[in-house]
């Protein structure tokens, strides 16, 4: 099957670009460790160029969503305000430079008493791409979680946590990291993570139950990280626990989705389904491309 | 005038010798950075004898509070369950090996519904130091803050926020550290972030606040380290708010305990005094010894 879209999802730390079909299906797809974190704005073509290879060709538009186009990198693009559907994104995409072939989505911003309070870079797209019930809420877990809420297809609002961000900083610089082990050995101490989180949402309080638990002997070092990472997640929960009623959907990888999943039910929240991150993303960018034309 | 204790404040980083009158009052003092996190068993007594010097005398006593006690250290001390004041301390003194002229002071744990919930090394011997009035909180900022409830000059119940060692973390090992300043620098940041904090607990998404304050402009980065100081303790804050029509005695370093007592403002505590947490320490010290007679 021919392509009719190259499509690039350009992380922070990662790259991928996608061979995609009409109505937005991938039909072959490379990973690269060059992320647009590490790239200075002359470097991004170059790359593009070597990763993808032989899939270029001057009669095939290429588009790019994700960090490429945060400020600093290969053209900073302007935040689409909330609402912001596949027409709103289509409208701002626009062409780092003279490449006639390669364009960058915008990101989004979402706005509070007419002040800036959100931003996302790549997420946007994955949620186009879905095909959500109305009012849904799309979860995007990792370094940075973003829950976003979406009508009728379209992003209307959205908030970011920084839960993954938080738990590799907790581990790496304070005391509590000093003999922990790594997350997903342990359910069981994940789920007294997510109630604890769940209860009291204090973070810098319950952080110490860390020690806590250790010192009283009811939580081992190898089980830290997961009630940890329980902890955090449960408090993220928490703070949204107002779209308990919402289907929910996670577009992240999967074992965390998976973990998601489970703090998400101890949550109250009874409609939750996995959707395959990288198959909206290539669906999105095909619909913002149809747009476009 | 001739000193009746000399009494040693031991933490996990400094350790502070001080000869100490009848009363409570202190003559001389020595600090010196061999503190106890660094100490294994056997080399406390050297330290003692290196930093006192002079000053031991077999029959003048020497009473250890702080994390000398704790697991590891010179001997490991149980901790007094709350509620706890001089006279639960001093029946819990304990020699930590065959030196007949030296004490620990043990630590204090709370308790909820039967389970350990929290613990404390050195601050009990501060609290019991002071002249608080009844039904007080005693805040002790820092590393781990520490907001300590008293009934009649008894700990009753405590709770244990890692503020300082969270900003520390944020600091070095997020996104948000990678331009900032240092704090002290501007009180308008500060209270602008702890006013976010009290309003709204998510901690992991308030963090990305930092990020949005500067991405519109509203936050520079030389203020951004005061602005992330006042989320963290404007949570804290609000986390304690059931306190708020209790006095407040800060004994922290004094920098930092004004920067709380401006966060507490905030937060609606208008019975807020600083005290001299080196001598309450000395005075509390004193106070179990004599309680130990």
């Amino acid at each position: 099957m021919s392509a009719a879209l190259i499509g690039v999802d350009w992380g922070t730390s990662n790259l991928r670009v996608m061979r995609i079909a009409q109505g937005g299906a991938v039909l072959d797809s490379r990973s690269d460790p060059r992320g647009a974190g590490g790239l200075t704005p002359d470097r991004f073509r170059d790359v593009l160029n070597d990763v993808a290879g032989g899939w270029l060709d001057e009669s095939l538009p290429v588009l790019v969503s994700g960090m490429a186009g945060a400020r600093g990198r290969w053209r900073e693009m302007a935040y689409a305000p909330c609402p912001a559907g596949v027409d709103e994104l289509a409208r701002a995409v626009a062409r780092p430079d003279d490449a006639a072939f390669v364009a960058l989505v915008p990101g989004v911003a979402a706005y509070r008493d007419g002040r800036l309070n959100d931003v996302m870079r790549g997420e946007e797209t994955q949620v186009v791409g879905l095909d959500a019930p109305a009012d849904a809420v799309v979860v995007a877990p990792g370094t940075h979680s973003k829950w976003i809420r979406t009508a009728a297809g379209r992003i209307v609002d959205f908030r970011t946590f920084m839960t993954g961000e938080l738990f590799a900083a907790v581990r790496q610089a304070t005391i509590l990291g000093a003999d922990m082990g790594e997350p997903g050995a342990d359910d069981a101490a994940f789920a007294d993570g997510v109630r604890r989180g769940l209860a009291d949402p204090a973070i810098t309080a319950t952080l110490f139950s860390v020690r806590i638990e250790g010192l009283a002997g009811r939580l081992s070092a190898a089980a830290s990280a997961d009630y940890l990472s329980g902890l955090l997640i449960g408090a993220e929960v928490a703070a949204q626990a107002d779209a308990s009623h919402r289907p929910v959907i996670l577009i992240g990888a999967e074992a965390l989705s998976r973990r998601y999943a489970a703090a998400l039910a101890l949550g109250g929240f009874d409609d939750v389904a996995i959707a395959d991150g990288a198959a909206a993303t290539a669906r999105g960018l095909w619909r913002i491309h149809k747009a476009c034309s």
